[in-house]
């Protein structure tokens, strides 16, 4: 078929929020919106805060929907991206939810559907930091920790469809039941927890003072801040953390012989190129054997638009192919 | 170009041995025979008897030299198995050795290379425990713990070329240094240390019975009868071995998504099934998601010859591709 010449609509679809933007085929961000998930709602209602924030997107960019090629939509969960169908998304309730049909319905362009992790990993690939690569691994760092992988430079997606899942293979297996894997140990949700146990037992630090005693509060920048500030306690927290996520992304790099490993998530670029530092130090440190020391660790570039960019990306390269 | 009918040469060459057979097209073993590999003589000493051992493997098939198609060459280390090169082998004391172009020229076949462990692999997947599964980790539990991957139906390299090193991935990163890996927690090596430290420190095991007391020439099939004869000691090392190993096992089908692992190598066959079943259980046990668990844990099983055939299998395709 012809090439192209239409902008793509992306939707980086999280279990609270959507970000949704249409992007032109020499990948600018033309016009955006956002919406809440609210998946309490049920699926129906959500495709339909999807169909509104999409022609928001659409009239911010001052076109309408017939300039649209079509669409690509990072859903958060285990997806058959060749079936268009959301195999399981805990946060959006929905199983088996066909909803790349569904939504192409509602709009009437073609649909193709990825896990959200994939989208964002795929768009630092092909146009942020991890551009040129063929064997890469995103990892994102947040309230959880997700992980993609591009291996002979297209998305990998195993036999279940649900590759990419570093955050829970087991990190430390003597640990008790629930404290084992990379997640529990390493994403900002676990290194606020220690960092509220080590005050919890007395220990004086910077970020009582940030969150205004409330533990239930503490975000990203807090830490960030505390870290940059010299806090003692956050320090010792974020230096454990930061050397057995390295170690655990070492073992990816000697099982895959990776070229390069993409950090992102809010964690990652709160704290910044510190903690970037510090991940790269410990995978170079592990890695097998000396030739995959060769690794690059880089931060991601895209950022929060990672997923849209990656989506859109995603669908106008699928189109080509139909 | 026309397919091929004639038989090849595979040749699986470690550090001590090398095992030489002749293989039709359709896979049946016409012929083979045994070299030392006494890599101290040097590199040329090892491609002559590669030759001599090859000559007489082709005269046991009751063949000649001209009837052969091509030759494959699993070698122990990292390999580029486009140039033919031997990255490195320390075993071996080969670094950069052309070794496909050296042998080539000895015997006036195409020869094609790769590494031992992946020849292995990729015998079991084409021929074996591993057949029709189009994402698959092989591991290799013996002396060291060697892996290989296929994915996509193919076998992995990666971007240094060395995928495939699940025993250099880091188990218990809390150990002290030289205790962390895999193959330094779960090798035959590694459950013979800790069987003998065991009774050092004056526990009873009917392994010091089995080797004459001599500590230093416990082998596979020692440990497995004491295993088998309810061995407390043995039974202790082996169950955490076992376990560990499959704690790593899962981080690896959790990251990739696979359908199938296949286990061989020494300690795996002189156990048998009762290892591959404790395996089996902890995989099932730390794999994530659910859907995961469905993953296929089996034996090797072309065991000793799964090299030959892998090799021979390896440059037979190749050709065809040529």
């Amino acid at each position: 078929m012809a090439k192209n010449h239409k902008p793509a609509l992306g939707i980086d679809l999280g279990g609270t929020n959507m970000q949704i933007g249409v992007v032109s085929p020499d990948f600018k961000l033309l016009g955006s919106a956002k919406r809440k998930t609210k998946a309490a709602e049920g699926t129906s209602a959500v495709l339909d805060r999807i169909v509104e924030g999409a022609l928001e997107a659409i009239a911010n960019a001052k076109l309408s929907i017939r300039d649209i090629a079509c669409l690509g939509l990072g859903a958060p969960g285990a997806v058959d991206p060749d079936q268009g169908v959301v195999l399981e998304a805990v946060n959006l309730r929905w199983k088996n939810t066909p909803a790349a049909e569904l939504l192409a319905k509602k709009l009437g362009v073609p649909v193709f559907l990825d896990n959200d992790v994939n989208v964002a990993v795929y768009g630092e690939n092909r146009l942020g930091a991890g551009k040129g690569s063929r064997h890469m691994l995103g990892v994102w760092v947040g309230t959880g920790i997700g992980g993609g992988l591009i291996l002979n430079g297209e998305l990998f997606y195993g036999h279940f469809m649900t590759a990419g899942e570093i955050g829970h293979m087991i990190a430390l297996p003597n640990n008790p039941p629930g404290h084992r894997s990379l997640e529990h140990n390493c994403s900002r949700t676990a290194v606020v927890d220690q960092i509220v146990r080590l005050i919890k037992s007395n220990r004086k630090s910077r970020i009582t003072e940030l969150c205004n005693g409330d533990f239930d509060d503490i975000k990203s920048k807090m830490v960030a801040k505390a870290f940059e500030d010299g806090d003692e306690v956050t320090r010792e927290v974020v230096l454990h953390a930061a050397e057995l996520l390295g170690i655990e992304i070492a073992g990816v790099v000697t099982l895959l012989s990776l070229e390069r490993v993409v950090l992102g998530g809010g964690l990652t670029e709160a704290i910044g190129k510190p903690f970037v530092d510090l991940v790269d130090k410990s995978v170079k440190n592990f890695a097998f054997p000396d030739r995959c020391k060769n690794v690059k660790i880089v931060a991601s570039q895209l950022e929060d638009n990672a997923g849209v960019y990656g989506a859109a990306m995603i669908a106008l390269e699928r189109l080509e192919r139909k």
